[in-house]
């Protein structure tokens, strides 16, 4: 077999900053694929448009397929490794888990953002700064201190929203169940995300979410510990009145 | 095999006013199994805790069983009927399916409480108005009135809320991929309460829900149009500031 391989973004010093990339690392261990890893910055963008003919990462290239689109590509790795463990465990929990990865960016990770974004450009590799600050800042209508100048306020909502998580996690180790899944991954990549992103722990504090909490290093843990591989927050930098210090 | 028995929540006139009643009846539906139905009134309720301990319905009864909780009666048809088709696919979906559920009781289901409360009353069998009335207001420190008064105020952050749903319908006819499954029936019933509780559809003039609605309607018509089996709202109800006409 071919190697298969995964453009993934980094930020600085080699960070993984993305939750995208981040739940198919998951993905990949989860199916035994030992990838080969190509580092990709938003300045790389070039080499992703000229492979996939878009501009965004993850992108994997697997025995002369490219796919991009997290759930693509982990429909594809699913489907092209049938006989390693499964991500959904069958058709009706892939349409579940699709469900939840909807729900993971559409509601989970824009709460999540909020509570992030100030902390988060410092830890964008220097080259890829500028261009991150500009294209969100023109999204969000407003500096990146700004949308999260407010963010103790909104905690509250950010805590209820994983509400969800806390209620089946007391009752499960998963939120696939007994074994870790792809629903598992999405989430937690969101979670890693705030991790990599900010000084703060969105959760400390938070009470009533220990099982989330116990979870979250529960994935942390998984496939070797994967999610402690890379360097977390880049000391020296807090809040969203942060500056280079 | 004998029959299975299911303590159903009725309201005004025998309508099926209960989303968990709803979710376990498509459940039966999807297994096969044809319930001898026990229409059941909040004044009922002695009987449901002489039978089962607690005050709440579903009921079922199941060849000398007593199970009660829709997701614990959910579980109990998946591995009582394993050669009936399956409510949840596997273990992995039977996970995801579950914070499906949680994620439909804790944020779907009270967004849309909030849009119907002050209707729902009408539908609810006239011995059971005062009680309802007197334990939702405690519970909610006002009355149902006030608490729908802003409901078009609220109407932005429900449909945002179901913005998940329609991401994933868009692409796919039912939560659960292919067939609906037990996913669906969880929140199609927080659809099918409002349906029933109030003279209003939440999704209308609602842009771009176009894929949801659809979903609904498909899920009335399943299982041999059930979810048109019962009488909708009473007619000469509606509004906030609805009284009896």
């Amino acid at each position: 077999m071919m190697g298969l391989i995964f453009h993934e973004r980094v930020g600085l010093d080699g960070r993984r900053i993305s939750p995208f990339s981040w739940r198919i690392r998951y993905a990949l261990a989860h199916k035994g694929v030992d990838p080969d890893v190509v580092p990709t910055r938003f300045v790389d963008v070039d080499r992703i448009r000229r492979l996939s003919g878009q501009d965004l990462v993850p992108v994997i290239q697997d025995d002369g397929q490219v796919v991009h689109d997290s759930w693509a590509i982990a429909c594809h790795l699913e489907d092209r490794y049938p006989d390693r463990p499964s991500l959904f465990g069958g058709a009706a929990g892939r349409g579940a888990t699709r469900l939840v990865n909807n729900w993971s960016d559409l509601a989970l990770a824009r709460a999540m953002r909020r509570q992030i974004y100030a902390d988060f450009i410092w830890c964008i590799d220097p080259v890829d700064r500028a261009y991150f600050r500009r294209s969100r800042e023109a999204a969000l209508g407003m500096t990146l201190e700004a949308y999260s100048a407010d963010r103790d306020q909104w905690l509250p909502a950010f805590i209820e929203m994983c509400a969800p998580l806390e209620r089946t996690l007391i009752t499960q180790p998963f939120l696939a169940g007994e074994a870790p899944a792809y629903a598992d991954y999405v989430v937690f990549s969101v979670f890693q995300w705030a991790r990599i992103g900010s000084p703060r722990d969105v959760l400390a504090g938070a009470g009533g979410m220990n099982a989330t909490r116990d979870w979250r290093a529960r994935m942390v843990a998984l496939h070797g510990g994967v999610g402690d591989r890379f360097t977390l927050y880049p000391a020296g930098h807090s809040g969203p009145d942060g500056r280079e210090t």
